[in-house]
């Protein structure tokens, strides 16, 4: 059994993650739950969408077997979460500096999922890269019977990464969105071309993104898989960014491999 | 499928637990693995006894049909572990207050060992009250579909809770070591005839095993079940205590039912 764990709001990406999935498995089953726990205080948990009635019919025209959306009170049977899982210095890093608690949140509600739907198999998408490397991490620590299968992002046609937080873009703010995937490439390729110079290539992208109106979180070169602080003489890299157009708080992430 | 988790070094108290999980379920798994996580520096880990042979052979003969002995790399695949089950504030009470990480170290096993094993019922002692209300706490906020079923206490013909630490004691300390218990026997017996003076039943215990040469770690009572502090009026109460006789920590608890 396979599984692919959403907030709904299903586009082209989450549909990526249940094609890998179906190929994966004879079963697949898909939860959408839009989580409290990994909202922060001030973020868009009240209005982030919720589209249950469409999702199920994508799912359903992509042969998905079961539908896990559960309700609140079957997640948090007492309604505050004492017990949970706590990554590593790692959540404090790259977005987790951004979202307080996050990370926290993701890990014991993937955790929780994973003991309700214990599959064999869990897809989840690089553009969340972080998330990945979280989820990574807990399925090892946590001894969870549980393959990881990281799923390339998918992209509009000029390069903006798929989310549903795209939606919150003003046609002005979607026009100007794919730099920040441009910025990453550049950054990917002077990696490869030249420099060992990562704090110069990190500070150069956001300067150019702060230039074009951002608001710049993070531009960040680091391995790749672990996250960790990358250093001369790694050959697997990874650059993340996010960044803000208006309110709306975009990530993406380019890996680089180095010959 | 029944799991009863233990450190090894098989006692009566734990064949109890055994011929619980026989009565739940057809198939039983026992483990046999000392935590390294859940002891303090200056503990016991090192000189923990370990008898794997004579444990197999008792758990053969109670009719267990597996006995899951894992090594370190089975269960800290990376050595560290980084990703962690995190107990609420409880960790740091009681036992908590004097063996620092000791229930984030149980919270975190116990959860690995449930993602291995997969059970449907775990036996748990009543002995280690508090790990029993750490463990029930992970077990729903986690949502894993595991019942969890406490068992009485084994205890000796002069009232001395079964327990792997005992045999640390001396000649002297074991004749002197059932006053634990009935110390806890006589506030149980108080809170029914009379008292609402916790606090003053508390210190009478805990002042009668000082003057019998005990270094007392705690006497209290406590709302049975979760263990929050207890108010007028509770109706489900456990006393419990932790003391030393020597360098040996020995641990008790009685609950109390008042009408």
């Amino acid at each position: 059994m396979a599984f692919v764990p959403t907030m709904g709001n299903l586009h082209e990406g989450h549909l990526a993650l249940v094609r890998e999935a179906r190929k994966r498995a004879d079963n697949v089953v898909v939860s959408i739950f839009v989580n409290r726990l990994q909202f922060g205080q001030g973020e868009d948990f009240d209005k982030y969408p919720r589209t249950l009635q469409q999702d199920a019919d994508k799912l359903a025209a992509e042969g998905v077997a079961v539908v896990f959306a559960p309700d609140e009170k079957e997640l948090y049977p007492n309604v505050e979460q004492r017990y949970n899982v706590e990554p590593p210095h790692l959540q404090n890093e790259l977005c987790g500096k951004f979202r307080p608690g996050h990370f926290r949140g993701v890990a014991t509600v993937v955790s929780k999922l994973f003991n309700i739907v214990l599959p064999d198999v869990a897809c989840f998408g690089k553009k969340d890269y972080q998330q990945l490397a979280v989820i990574k991490g807990l399925t090892e620590d946590l001894n969870f019977d549980i393959e990881i299968v990281p799923v390339d992002t998918g992209r509009a046609a000029d390069g903006l990464a798929l989310s549903s937080r795209n939606r919150y873009l003003s046609v002005g703010e979607r026009a100007e969105a794919p730099r920040l995937y441009r910025e990453l490439q550049a950054v990917a390729e002077s990696l490869k071309q030249a420099g060992l110079d990562y704090a110069g290539l990190e500070r150069q992208a956001a300067d150019h993104l702060t230039a074009a109106g951002w608001l710049v979180d993070y531009v960040e070169i680091r391995r790749a898989d672990t996250l960790e602080m990358a250093r001369a003489g790694d050959k697997k890299l990874v650059v993340l960014a996010a960044a803000r157009l208006g309110t709306t708080r975009l990530i993406d992430n380019v890996e680089v491999g180095l010959p």
